[in-house]
């Protein structure tokens, strides 16, 4: 099948503890994404923007949109808020293909944003609840960390392999981690460090767990037939998906597999017409390290159980044969929540066309990226390639 | 032009103070617009789904999405949250018509949701105050009827006839939903009892308000070619547009013209290809009776100032020259938030099918739909025809 659109320009602030407002790292995104177009591009041309936000904390929790267009300098434009929790980014790319698709633009901004440091940490666990199950979940004072923990939990009891190989998630994202510069955490650590750091919700310690970030992320999406009037080397979206499971994990049959993944990750390869041996690296939601395993096996490149063997064996690395978030991940790079997904694509940007530094893959000419919503209810798949 | 998607199901709870839960509100509005669908619709071929709402007040402020598909029976298809404070509801529309004109799904479901009379009275005013500008407005404490009344006062100092006209505008929307089954104030208000009302932020009084509302509403959206399988009178949406401005009114350079209505009309009545004399009836925005006024005119069916003059000649009224707002509007029908853009959407699928019982049109057969973000930062407008 052809391709869908084409991303043609990505700009990215440094994820971290930021001492810079919410609007200021939009506008610093914004502003990179546009310098990033190789053969220019007018401001005017953008006939559309979407925001991913959660909000966080209280800045600006509804109509954000509209702060979209007046960081990037396009007055009127219409702007729209798109929100599935940590895949809200995913979902804005994908809703930003679809307009560009339905001919209603012919290029699109996508930002995402969170500034989740200015919160307290009483209120943070609050504003991280909002995102899982309200009725059963968050009210029991289940958090996040207490949901994967159990997912964590259930996996490693059916797969002994799987705790060595939770360690060496954490390990391998680190060291990707540590040469991104626009990561939070650009350190390695060790396998026994992971190991005596604190436990959080076992067998999840503070390793296994993404940080709270700050950082905004943009990109720019043309439609297929004009992205060659801004770059000689556009990033094409070929396939997307999306799914969605419920809220409350005790509703679901199995709980080591998201079924939105399964859901999205069929869709998106169905439409891009394209088989898993051809992806060359994969971006995938490691809000804790279970979840990079879980990806694995619920995107389909291993089977069920299977992740674990292929992370030890060092397949995921970056030297592997399939290498997966060579960005560091949610794990080291951060994770700021409305800007996610739109950083995974900004990843993908840079490797396929050979702009990634020193962690730069070799050969890479497809890639696959996935965002999760919550404990899996709602989640995105984008699968790209260059040329 | 051609048809860009259409309506062929709509489903609405009634809207007010309700002892209903919000996976409740959104299972009823969802049935009712399945059980609409004149020649029966099988869910499965449901294969996409839009929840708008502002998550009012911390019920499931994130991945509400994904109580969309569980409550509408919907095991896995994607859903979004789309989230333009009170405009959401036509955001999600608009949306989910670019997700048909995509070629993404031929049949798409929108909800919109709110529950806001759970939130005490106190909590309230913040969770209002959020779609407002942070930094400026809501942090100094103006509310949105403070916004508003700044507004107004502009419009009757510029205008003197004004004054009369927000009082005409309470009286007919009341009148109006003293005729709609499913509106939350069934009761006609005289001149007199508006202008003795206590005032909330001069010159406008407690009639001159929106209430507070809880209430869904749902709508069933297929592309154009394949409507008829569904209904023989399908309500096409032929043209759709959004804009957006500042946050901050402060920033605006005219109080009483909103740049983002303007936007979306001029790209609304492009996209349509039809005139403003072609619209048999209106469904605006009149949070407060300002709005409705603003509307008029940012919408170009009266030249600026022109709005009063208008209304008080009665050409708004059921039996005028243009109807405005039949089911009552906002004003007297109720503003469950991310519910209204939806509701009115259902307004004119009822009026342009012959079905809204005694508050029925004659002889309508365009209709036009506003809904605002806000104070103004974002606004959507919609054109539909039957046939």
């Amino acid at each position: 099948m052809g391709h869908r659109a084409a991303i043609v320009g990505a700009g990215h602030t440094r994820f971290g503890a930021l001492d810079v407002g919410p609007r200021a790292l939009v506008r610093e995104a914004v502003d990179e994404a546009f310098r990033s177009v190789d053969l220019g591009v007018d401001r005017a041309a953008v006939g559309e923007g979407f925001l991913a936000t959660l909000g966080f904390g209280g800045w600006q929790i509804g109509n954000a949109s509209a702060v979209l267009a007046e960081e990037a300098g396009l007055a009127g434009v219409p702007t729209t808020r798109v929100e599935n929790a940590c895949a809200s980014g995913g979902t804005a790319l994908r809703t930003a293909v679809r307009a560009v698709e339905s001919g209603g633009a012919d290029l699109v901004l996508v930002a995402g944003l969170e500034k989740m440091t200015d919160v307290p940490s009483a209120r943070r666990r609050y504003w991280l609840g909002v995102s899982g199950d309200t009725e059963w979940e968050r009210s029991a004072g289940l958090t996040f960390a207490g949901v994967y923990g159990l997912i964590a939990s259930r996996y490693v009891a059916d797969h002994p392999e799987g705790r060595d190989a939770l360690e060496e998630v954490a390990v391998k994202n680190h060291e990707n981690g540590a040469l991104n510069p626009k990561a939070q955490f650009q350190k390695r650590v060790t396998r026994e460090a992971v190991r005596a750091a604190p436990r959080v919700a076992d067998p999840l310690g503070l390793y296994d767990c993404c940080p709270v970030s700050d950082g905004a992320a943009a990109l720019l999406i043309a439609s297929a037939d004009t992205a060659r009037r801004y770059t000689d080397t556009p990033v094409f979206v070929d396939g997307l998906g999306a799914g969605s499971d419920f809220l409350a994990v005790q509703e679901r049959a199995d709980l080591t597999r998201f079924g939105a993944t399964r859901w999205a990750a069929d869709e998106a390869f169905h439409s891009a017409g394209v088989d898993r041996s051809e992806i060359s690296f994969l971006e995938v939601h490691d809000c804790f390290t279970i979840a990079e395993l879980l990806a694995l096996e619920d995107l389909g490149f291993a089977a069920d159980g299977g992740a674990a063997r292929m992370t030890l064996d060092g397949e995921t690395r970056r030297d592997g044969r399939l290498p997966v978030n060579p960005d560091g991940g949610l794990k080291a790079k951060g994770h700021p929540i409305g800007a996610t997904g739109v950083s995974q694509a900004y990843e993908v940007f840079l490797q396929l066309r050979g702009a990634a530094g020193a962690r730069q893959l070799s050969g890479a000419s497809r890639a696959l990226s996935h965002n999760v919503g919550g404990a899996g209810a709602t989640a995105t798949v984008t699968i790209y390639s260059v040329g």
